[in-house]
């Protein structure tokens, strides 16, 4: 973060805790460049985002003061989905999105991925050049069936800052954590099963639940908090559920994380039902509080958690790697994987584990996790400067996607196929529910570093969501 | 190929063919030197070859002389499998060999690694490296779900050889065939489905049938002109078969390639019985004759062929890109893909289309063939001198694998683990059948080139045998 980003950070704070009231004026420029040591230019640049963020608003000849502001729209409520199992539909509409996602034209702030252009992934893309260019026949033969140790054992290092304790030879590392979530699920589930989700809860998910002939019972779940224990609970004396997929740090797409209390509640439920958690870590790297977050792993004594993980948003998707701490499921993961899969590609495992021993990874994680800490801010004000009152948003915890939550009657489905017209793709709710719900939801992906021309395309969705709320 | 290991080649056939009678005394370097217009050094660096290879003897100060044969050993008969649906077997041997992998004190001839190590793969290399130094960050983000265009594209131009006319559109590239085939395979297929394949047939498959709960019927298979269509009819008039898996071209483990007719025969069975066809077409390319073979694949009208294939064998098993030309089963393949595993590593399909598209592909393949043509030739003579008689040896018309029966009472199960003691790896035949057939054959990998070290390894085999023989 920049010297006049993290100013504009600090009055941006203090403008939404009320430390300045509506209209009321602002520190003149010297006065703040005094207060914090820092130059004019520097706060001129930070008075410049706030002002782009419509925080305040210059008066010519007299200074910034504060604009007037529309309230905080409130967080969505407890989700209700239908609780019976059903099939995964929506496929469509998944295809649909995935297809937007190498159009260049198109603005894309449907998909998952994360900000791929900051420079201190440079020193990946080097030792990835490196060990090709040095290493290139040797490197590119089978690689181990679970993986390269080398990146096994840094991935176990890692795994120790969210409190679980495992060795290289408890990861198996799969292609993303996409393929992590499916050979766990196929380690434990026959088709015809029942899994319970959150709700609503990553497409990705429900579509491998689709495939799998795996039916999903949704549970209703707090934007805040997480997955209803009350309710898991309740189905669970009533459906026989093989298992439960969590998101509880950083949340797709809610962006909750769970209260450990709440964590650990879910587990001892899974063990009292005896059934499986399948939990996918993979933004818990980039909650905006440091240290990370736990897992529900940290607390597994029996081996009922198969953790799920990649380094897809905390680094790049093309890598595809990724991993599963599968507890006593190994065995039968390890024969999945060769089922499913085979072996993966060496060279991304040995780049990538040389980029987290030698420090790069974590020097990389700290930036980003501010870097869309700030963006998700940014985000947050333009939707709740560009859209309508009577909307709800989420508070994320961390990653970098939000989710917005309009009156029943707006169908964001049709919205969407309005806005690809304009060139703007979202991701409308209903692709995080296995039956279709939430077609007044969106998400949006704020990975990227928040532009000007960002700024007018959140301003194009609100006004086609206001035309929608008519 | 160096010259003199041609001038090698001519005379081994000779010798082959009979032109040379046991006993008989060989032209002098001199002589040989003139006919063939090459270096005395050549004629020299040539016999000492043949010697190697045992098919001549020197005698001081008289010259080189054929030296005392055994007669080739035939090829073994039509197999007889288990002919009913079973569940695949076997899964901890398979294991047991995957783990030897990656372990360089080991001679690994158990696997199917081809080899790396050739100079015309070096552009590969530096193709990468330079996409990954240049592209970094952008060519890490998520794919295109059906793959690299770029690579689709000059997928459907090579599969132009094979007789099979598609686009790109018709391409769903895929992390390796492995993935190939299991993604087809659910594309098409329920747990507790029945699938037919060669007997014996490639272990990976049978794991991925054992993976997916399908099971397996296996069919009586010759080793020169491949699956049974009588039986395979058979089959199918007894039991509800889903599908069949088939590698027609340079098979894995028995190196047939299936006459054209007989291609047409099963691809007209499938019609009949409206099965679907899994064409794993991963050794094509390594035919020892050019133009290559055609696939069935080039026959299908209707578009029930499913053809699995990677530059596994051909390029590099570490690159992990594959590809399947699903035909009818498009839409439900790209769901499956999406299902099990997301999209793949975009840099190593970048690397490998322009590889192809700058004639790379093509002049390694040149090579490929000649040399895995000429080593299978070398492998073979050592087999034939160092194991014992009464056995028999497949004559592969491409790729890079030997399959050896012995007498019946022989157990390669054990023989094998007594091997690993001596750092030597094969195959047992038992991880070819579903049910653990063949125990008394073994899989042999013959790719890499040569070696006075390679020699003596098969000595210790032909001498293990032998010691089982009794
Ligand atoms: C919650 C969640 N799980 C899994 C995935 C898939 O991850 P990968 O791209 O590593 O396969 C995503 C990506 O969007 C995700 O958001
Ligand atoms: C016949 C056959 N099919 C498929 C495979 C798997 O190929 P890949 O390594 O590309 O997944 C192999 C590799 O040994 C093979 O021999």
């Amino acid at each position: 973060m920049t010297r006049y980003q993290h100013l504009a950070n600090i009055l941006a704070q203090r403008i939404e805790q009320g430390l300045y009231r509506h209209g009321e004026k602002l520190p003149s420029v010297r006065a703040l460049s005094q207060e914090h040591g820092v130059s004019i230019s520097t706060v001129q640049q930070a008075y410049q985002m706030l002002e782009n963020l419509q925080l305040i608003t210059p008066q010519p000849r007299s200074g910034y003061f504060i604009a007037p502001r529309k309230a905080q729209p409130p967080v969505p409520a407890m989700s209700r989905p239908a609780q019976r199992p059903v099939e995964v539909t929506q496929w469509d509409q998944v295809l649909t999105l995935l297809d937007a996602r190498n159009d260049k034209s198109i603005t894309a702030l449907g998909g998952g991925s994360p900000d791929v252009t900051q420079p201190t992934l440079k020193p990946l893309w080097k030792e990835m050049s490196r060990l090709v260019q040095h290493n290139g026949g040797d490197i590119f033969n089978y690689d181990e069936l679970p993986g390269r140790r080398e990146l096994r054992e840094q991935i176990a290092r890692l795994m120790l800052d969210n409190g679980a304790v495992v060795t290289a030879d408890d990861i198996v590392v799969t292609s993303g954590c996409h393929a992590a979530l499916s050979i766990a699920l196929l380690s434990v589930c026959k088709p015809g099963d029942i899994i319970a989700v959150e709700s609503p809860s990553f497409y990705g998910t429900m579509q491998l639940l689709r495939g799998f002939d795996i039916k999903a019972i949704e549970i209703p779940t707090d934007p805040q908090t997480g997955i209803s224990i009350e309710a898991l609970e309740m189905a669970l004396e009533q459906w026989p559920i093989k298992g439960v997929i969590l998101v509880p740090n950083c949340n797709n797409p809610l962006g909750f994380i769970m209260p450990d209390a709440r964590k650990r509640a879910v587990l001892a439920l899974a063990q009292r039902y005896d059934i499986a958690i399948f939990e996918d870590d993979i933004y818990g790297e980039l909650a905006n509080d440091y240290p990370r977050p736990r897992t529900i792993k940290s607390w597994d004594i029996d081996g009922r958690v198969l953790l799920c993980s990649s380094f897809t948003k905390t680094v790049a998707p093309g890598l595809r790697v990724g991993w599963i701490a599968p507890g006593r499921y190994h065995d039968r993961v390890l024969h999945m994987k060769y089922a499913a899969s085979g072996t993966n590609v060496p060279t991304t495992q040995l780049a990538v584990a040389a980029f987290i021993r030698e420090g790069h990874y974590h020097r990389h994680l700290r930036r980003m996790r501010q870097i869309y800490h700030s963006n998700m801010e940014t985000w947050t004000c333009w939707v709740r400067e560009y859209f309508p009152c009577g909307i709800c948003v989420t508070r994320p915890q961390g990653g970098f996607l939000l989710w917005v939550e309009l009156p029943e009657h707006v169908d964001m489905v049709c919205v969407a196929r309005q806005l690809c017209r304009l060139k703007i793709q979202v991701a409308p709710g209903s692709l995080f529910s296995a039956s279709g719900k939430y077609r007044n939801c969106l998400r949006l992906n704020c990975a990227l570093p928040p532009t000007e021309q960002h700024r007018a395309v959140v301003e194009q969705l609100g006004e086609a969501v206001r035309i929608a709320m008519e």
